[in-house]
């Protein structure tokens, strides 16, 4: 199975409507700058799909007068464009195109927010993006058909596949199996209270993926290191290790029915678990009063798929109570305190001054009705990723917040992110190149 | 006819896989810098295919000290890249591979060239560019057969078709009939000069374009503003004024010549010319005893090109007794000197310090003996756009040379060059839509 | 009177030694950079006795080869440069000599710090600055002498007249009175247990000027706003509003007291003042127990300062017992715990990531025994302009703590700090000139 | 004999007010830039007392929308402000204001000049400058009064002590000695045609001073390297080698001649010197009718002047038949020719695209009348140090031309020019110092 998103166009599609919009914004300001943009102000970054640190922070439009106007900008990865976020959650082209022209570039003089329509770049914008709100059918190894699109991150997007793709979906089987980035928390609080708002869909079953490896991770007794193996005793049979870390399954459990939604609990199979280990998951399950199954795609295929796809079908069949956690009219400071509270756990949240003010201005400029977007790790329910288990008797820090308002949502800032990574000591690079034979070496 | 060389992915390839040997530069310099790179004297710049003129000087590398080295880079045009001119003159995927590696990007602190060979990501940009190798097949109206691949600017590089589409045509018909963009002082040149040395291959005939508004032009009785409608007095029938700009037709039939190839006159026929004035450049071309055929593709479609596809299959027989100007062992300044006497009519050529300086700093490092891809403007036998006709008594101004050494030649620059444009007051993408109906508006 | 302290040249000769020593490390760095200095954290910026915004922030090093390397770097305003701080607290010209070579102008590549004594420069400096080292000896109206000598500031910097200054006045007369600018939180903490430590002297007796503005300030009933005339509820008599900003008064009183010093009050009166307020501030001081007099300098001169004086001298006779809150050896965060709780009135300390992260790389790099140079609004006794009277239940945040080895402190930020100043809309320079006879008009 | 400028505060002054109308200057454009001044074409630039490379070129105003308006600009040495140029040329104070008020600073967006009084800033700097005005009074060691007055470049400005000093010596003395720096083509040729248009005053008597290295330098024999000892043979007796480089005097006295004046050589003796050698000066002297006289200062103080004195007063007697070059209603170009061809030797004048663009320019804008100030080498009368004695046949090539209009003058740029030196590899800084007693060592 061999995937690339770049083959179909949509990363390539996805830069040049980003960057066409940067260059507007620049010859506006050089034009004359009619809209009184601040230049200090410029939200909207250029983007680029390489891994370059030198782009994360640049002066442009140095040189003669010809040359534009100076400002301070930079350039994100290309994945980390609010376009992605957008082509992810427009229902439709002119949705799509709605969306694009809300986007905010920046703020003017009179600290206004300054939209894409303004600079008249949305409509552009719709063109070349065109071809990408269309989703991508892939098969998988079986032949199973997969659609494959939009690749908005979890941390500093909704991690969700797009709702486009999952309209296809819906009308072309009988079931849709769409996935939510990380655990309940991140992709599954997105899923529900942001994108079921946007698509107006509601689930029937959430699917838990539990592994022996992250219960034993979450029972703080590990040192995990990135990159490394794992220590010795984690592999070691131990259902206890399991059962140690099973007030984090627990939340997420809970965290899916404070929803309305069903949950049922994938045991994903690895080659060093113990049946002892996956037993102690569905113990838990159990307790929960949940179902669960063993999955074994990895080894098994779609045969090791089918007792989980059973007990799906069986939860499906009770229906659903799907509710999402806050509505519209609630203020920004109140649906993010649900979300920290509620779903994290936390006791309360704390804003920085310049979190404050951003709120106050976005209510300010009718943005109060958006959905939260979280920007938060996945390694913790809370903002700090030592903090294993389910963690209580925390306060979730809030920095910044930053209006992604094409997309639609506002995202709060629980830690530091940065969108442009950069390339290491020996980056892959240095090893991919063509054989003798014209043959490409070094990839894998 | 639709052609988008966006949809080959050519461009995106180029764009990537330039940036990715800028990415490795900057990285390169931020792990330590082992080459002793020289930052004020990195010479590789990234590329957008967006016009956007704030980015033609910038300063990278900003922020902490996670964000790289600060240093002053700038953005060109995709078409504008280096890579473009090397696709357009690799022979094979191997040849690729190598011009690549030979790429200067730079140099050091000691003043020696540094290579993207040395900078280890030859092999991957050939990776990235393997499949913009391949020529892209099209058709025309009526059917036939077209390659259509890269698009390197003649007044920047060499301008001219890719080797690799000349080398698939020549073996897929009895005749290949390839582009040299612009006069015979500007593509011709190159192609003889610059690009046969590189395929080996050597032309039989050459078809010298001729319109009667070209030669009433080059007169220099008439003032002709880009963007505004030709004077009255241009269009009216008027043979004299034709014979008028002879001069220039006689240079570049000369020109022709003195490579040892057979020129065929086409006279492109346009709506306002007159039978007088096509008969007047049938007489040139008569007295310079060189055969001609009146064009008329526009109107007449392929029946239009049938007499002067005859007079090319006629001069074709004759057999070629091509050679170029100047050989590969005389130095850069003899091969500047050859072009500038004996193809633009200069009386010598002068050269700013800072160009004497590299000069013979490429001579020093071994790069002698490449050929010369002469950056001038098109509109001129000379530097200078003013002098019509067929010029004398003029000194060639050279202000600075760039090497140019993956796609192979010394590039003189004799005006000044702009490699990224801007955007207008009032850009196309303001007016490019989609209607109600999800139809692209404003593209045309 | 008339003082002008450019007069003196102190401010220029801070000028060029400051802007010297940057020059001397930017030039390291272009000369090879034998000491491997972090050009991202080169901490050393330039000064300027201008006030100028752009100066800020700025990009060095830009141009060719010859014109250095870029980095980031701005501009303070002289005043706010560690030089003037290291000439207030140096003791002699060897001391002098020895704080310069210890001044921290940024890391190296392997995070050790880079001293001025590395750099060579503190050599040279000093020899700019030898005359600026001594005192400037002014005279007031009615011919008193008068030291003036460095200016400090004391929400950067620790705000006291200099030790050489104080050297010379001590040995010149019975008693010497010396300046520390703001209230017992910021320049008498910083005099007790920064100054006192660096000069060994010890004070035997603190004056607190208090005013009925100041006291009905704290009382929080009124709102004043820089600028504008004082609310006319806050002008009338009103013992009562002088008493309920007393919790102010009596823990400056206890502030001086805690570190063993015997405090008087100097009632300064102003002409909009009652006598039953002035009264209400003697009844206040009568209750803590302390000496109190009105002081008139404004309205009767040194006439009006014989009450204080006599209440001075009356408490000097019983002896000091002076001893500063804490000692070297106690770690930085105990020290600044120290001066937040037991000075502030503060319930404990936060830092961020920053902060912590700064203050053990300080202990680890052997500056674990400076003294803390609190960085702090003169306006309340928190960091929290707003917080009037003597507040308490609060938590001092500490968001950076700055290294300033030459002078020899650790400056801990609990807010932003400007070091650089702006000019209006209106700059004074804008009117002043001189008149068609010479003379110098709008300077007041 | 100490001399030291700082001393009188001139280049603090001079320093101060420079920054301070580059700081009003950047506050004009943040505070909305009602004059539209084109943040490309600001020509004012800061200055400072120090060589720092690092400041030639960097951009301002990053940060945030407090921190000003981006814009490149960059730090001259302070002798290099406009300002020294105008303070040397001042004639009174009320002058010294109203060429303030000229100063061209850059250009709006319409491509008009905007003058430092439309900044509001030529008052404050009158203020600044107004001590700086008044000539400092020294004395040689045998107790001659001097006045020493400021240090305007010869390379890049007039190059002549101040109009001031001249004034206040003509008025002390019988006669008045003034220096101009270099020779007949560069401070001559500028106090004939520029000083004394400014001051009204004219010169009886033209002193040239001549020497036996200088003569044989012309000579074109020896290769002489700064900062190396003579070559051993240009030392040795060689009348021969004197007269060889006659002609680089003989047109010496010829400049001198052909503005009316009376040359007197001075052959400044050295211990290296021969007695042939100045007899060949002499006799060289005689030839051009020329009176000349050995002057000894060095070796035998006023007494080894005195013959020269009396040559200079004889001469004296005869009375001057001064007059200009030039007249201000001629073109800046006729100007400019009238230099190259008369004073220098050259052919003709060749100008830049951008040299005759901005002649034109200042023509437009009324400041045709001013004189000219050339920027060029002084070690030939060429602009190429390479052609000695009296070179014939060459063209002056001008790339560039500034206009200095509070100096008062346009100054063509005939070469490179360095505005702010850098520091080397071991600069003087690292070896000075105190010693153990606090004396001053390194300094020399």
């Amino acid at each position: 199975e061999e995937l690339n998103l770049h083959l179909t166009g949509d990363f390539h599609a996805v830069t040049a409507a980003n960057n066409l919009l940067a260059a507007l914004i620049d010859n506006h300001i050089y034009q004359g700058n009619q809209l009184s943009i601040n230049i200090k102000r410029v939200s909207w970054r250029r983007v680029m799909d390489v891994n370059d640190r030198a782009l994360r922070n640049i002066v442009v439009g140095l040189g003669t007068t010809l040359d534009g106007i100076p400002r301070e900008g930079g350039f994100d990865i290309t994945a980390a464009s609010e376009l992605m976020a957008v082509l992810g959650l427009a229902t439709s082209l002119q949705d799509l195109r709605e969306r694009l022209g809300r986007i905010v570039i920046g703020y003017d003089r009179h600290k206004n927010p300054v939209t894409a329509e303004q600079i008249k770049g949305a409509g552009a914008m719709t063109v070349l993006l065109k071809d990408a709100l269309n989703p991508n059918l892939m098969q998988t190894l079986e032949g199973t058909p997969a659609l494959v699109h939009t690749g908005p991150f979890a941390n500093i997007a909704h991690g969700n596949s797009s709702i486009v793709a999952d309209q296809v979906g819906i009308r072309s089987g009988s079931y849709l199996i769409t996935e939510a980035g990380f655990g309940s928390d991140v992709g599954a609080e997105k899923f529900f209270n942001l994108k079921c708002a946007a698509s107006g869909m509601s689930p029937d079953v959430a699917v838990i993926v539990a592994t022996v490896r992250a219960l034993k991770l979450n029972s703080g007794k590990f040192q995990v290191k990135a990159g490394k193996p794992l220590p010795e005793e984690m592999v070691a049979e131990s259902p206890e290790d399991v059962m140690a870390g099973a007030a984090n399954l627990r939340r997420h459990i809970a965290n899916i029915r404070q929803h309305g939604v069903i949950p049922v609990i994938a045991v994903n199979s690895f080659p060093t678990d113990h049946a002892s280990e996956h037993a102690a998951i569905g113990a838990i399950a159990e307790e929960e009063g949940a179902a669960w199954a063993i999955a074994e795609p990895f080894s098994r295929g779609a045969e090791g798929m089918v007792a989980l796809a059973e007990a799906v079908r069986e939860a499906a069949e009770h229906g659903s109570n799907f509710a999402p956690l806050y509505t519209p009219d609630m203020t920004l400071t109140e649906k993010i305190e649900t979300i920290a509270t509620k779903v994290y756990g936390a006791d309360g949240v704390e804003y920085d001054i310049k979190a404050k003010r951003q709120l106050a201005d976005y209510e300010a400029h009718g943005y109060g009705n958006l959905p939260i977007c979280m920007a938060k790790t996945q390694y913790s329910f809370s903002h700090n990723p030592a903090l294993l288990g389910a963690p209580t008797g925390w306060t979730l820090p809030v920095r910044e917040v930053q209006l992604v308002a094409g997309a639609g949502f506002v995202l709060p800032l629980t830690g530091s992110i940065n969108r442009m990574p950069g390339l290491g000591l020996h980056p892959a690079a240095h090893s991919i190149d063509i054989d003798a034979d014209g043959n490409v070496v070094g990839l894998s």
